[in-house]
């Protein structure tokens, strides 16, 4: 027995992405690794898990002489079926990521790769995501995988407040103009959607769904302020969804 | 023009679904609806949205004389386009459901119902789900659809409070038991994962997620409590996850 703390890493472009390899290289000395992740891209899956079709999981010899596991199901099953049937024990850490584009503020919620941070915190599991901000593949995961390594670093000595993951996200930038890591608040942001309007070669409508990110915040504590003045955000994320103050007031109506 | 609120009904068991109708049934008189619902089910599909592949929507007639779409997509997709395809403008009020089974505590994070109903709340929509705690298709909706009617008169003349959905469970009981109405905050809950292991016709294995559910908390203030003592629970939701006082603790660390 090892006395390395085990590992489990995921993400949601799938177990082939260069940002989980680029977070596995960051992180494999740290620990016992084991990369148990989707078998196909699984981005803006939200929370969603598996339930009405069966799943499978198969080894692969990706990661050489790490382990891993591609799964055919969405990164919340991935963190489900390998606490379940690969590690057969809840890891000291889960890592997912480092996404291709940002997770900063609203998007925590339409995002894969903070779905599987989410079920490992709501598990009981230390849990973190880490998004680059450049959806590009060939995009330079050097500063962020940097990153993901001093913070992986610091939540196995600091330890996590109970029920909180964290939503950690990478400016695209040079190394040289970071300005630091900084703690923030979710920003008060949203997407203006936009459908994209196309006709079929049969003459019937179809839409894709585009749309235009606009931040509301002018805080300058938020993750969206932060990653906009070249530093790297950190939010701790919660899963009690409760809006504790208006309990009070809805209190008042009548019913 | 009429002065009538403006009234977006989704669900995510399908716009076929026993549920939605009571639901549109309920609250019909209440203003002008507009049934935007998936044209399948959407269960456990969490925040989901459709990016990868384009949306399809098409008119139908199962609500007679109320307008009614069916969309290929995820319940928050529903929202999306309802909003920007087929209302042209921001309705007055969003009800998602009634929901075929309990999206109390933890399963808010895992509902397709409540991320409707959050998507909404996210475009600024004065939004609430409804869940009834019985699975079955031939479930009585009598009771949920009484109070998801006195639910709705209270938002329309109350309002909620800025960046608040609603997350209404009912329990599964005769009306004469009902206890009341009680606004809660989400009980801290999860599920024990239990996958089911088979073997395909080709000897190969395949996984289906169970799981057992159990509620850690103690307080009588939650929504299990409230369910589990006959009354029908108001959880008040937010979709800033932030974990505000985690901010200070975590800005202690050393990066």
């Amino acid at each position: 027995m090892s006395n390395k703390p085990l590992i489990l890493i995921t993400n949601d472009d799938g177990i082939t992405a260069p940002g989980i390899k680029a977070l596995v290289n960051a992180v494999k000395d740290l620990g016992e690794i084991i990369v148990v992740a989707p078998d196909a891209p699984q981005s803006a899956m939200g929370h969603a898990i598996t339930i009405s079709k069966p799943l499978r999981l198969s080894q692969t010899d990706l990661y050489g002489e790490i382990k891993s596991f591609q799964c055919s199901g969405t990164p919340a099953d991935c963190v489900k079926l390998g606490v379940d049937k690969v590690m057969h024990r809840k890891p000291d850490l889960l890592l997912s990521g480092i996404n291709h584009g940002s997770n900063s503020s609203i998007n925590v919620l339409y995002s894969g790769t903070m779905s599987a941070a989410m079920e490992g915190c709501i598990e009981g599991i230390p849990s973190a995501g880490f998004s680059l901000c450049d959806f590009s593949y060939e995009a330079d995961f050097t500063l962020a995988a940097e990153i993901a390594r001093k913070i992986t670093i610091n939540i196995l000595k600091e330890k996590l407040p109970k029920g909180v993951l964290l939503n950690v996200n990478i400016p695209k930038i040079p190394k040289e103009l970071l300005q630091g890591i900084k703690i923030c608040r979710q920003a008060n942001a949203k997407w203006e959607e936009e459908f994209d309007e196309r006709l079929d070669p049969n003459g019937r409508k179809y839409y894709w769904l585009t749309g235009k990110f606009t931040n509301f915040d002018e805080g300058q504590d938020t993750d969206e302020w932060a990653l906009a003045n070249n530093y790297a955000s950190v939010v701790p994320v919660q899963f009690d969804l409760t809006a504790h103050e208006a309990i009070t007031e809805i209190n008042k109506w009548n019913f």
